[in-house]
C-alpha cells in the first residue's frame, strides 16, 4: 500500500474552482479507480490558502493507474491556472501494522 | 472532519520497537474510537527512519478523545525513548467534496 500527499497553494481567489475541479475528480477517482483506497482534500486552517491532498493506493500499478488516467490528466490542465507554483508531492510505504 | 499528520524520526535501532508500539497502539485505536476513521503508519522510502502516521478523525471531539485516550498517553510513555526528537504535527481541515 502507498499513501501519497500532494501541497499545493491556490491562487488568491481561486479556491472555489479548485475545489470544484477537485470535486470532479474526487468523483471520477472513486468511480473509475478500484485501487484507490483514499483520496482527500485537506486545507491548511493556519496558512492560507495550502492545500493537502492525502491519497491511499492498494499498490504501484494502483497508483500508476491514478497517474495515467484521462480524468487525472484533464484534472492537471484544469488546475493548472489555478495554482502559485508547483505541487509538491510525497510517496509513502505504508506500515502494515498487523491488520 | 480532521485529518492529522504527525511526523517522526525514529532512533537508530529502534525501528523494530517503534513499530510494535504502533501496532498495538492502532489496534486500540480501532477497537475503541469509534470517532477515529483512519489511522495509518508510513515509512519514506528516500528518508531513513522517518515515519508519518496519517489520520482522520469524524471531528473535534473525536480527536480529543483519542488525545485523552489511555491507550495514546501510554503509547507516548513507549515511544518517547524510540524517537529523534519531538514529532512535528500538523492538524487538517477536510475539504468536503460533495461525497
Amino acid at each position: 500500500m502507498i499513501a501519497v500527499i500532494a501541497e499545493v497553494r491556490v491562487k488568491d481567489g481561486a479556491e472555489s474552482d479548485f475545489v470544484a475541479v477537485v470535486e470532479a475528480l474526487s468523483r471520477r477517482v472513486h468511480e473509475h479507480e478500484p485501487g484507490n483506497l483514499m483520496y482527500r482534500l485537506t486545507r491548511s486552517p493556519s496558512e492560507t490558502r495550502q492545500y493537502k491532498f492525502i491519497e491511499l493506493y492498494a499498490d504501484g500499478a494502483a497508483l500508476r493507474a491514478h497517474g495515467e488516467s484521462p480524468h487525472f490528466r484533464a484534472s492537471l490542465d484544469s488546475m493548472e491556472g489555478l495554482l502559485d507554483g508547483a505541487p509538491r508531492i510525497e510517496y509513502l510505504d505504508v506500515v502494515h501494522l498487523g491488520e
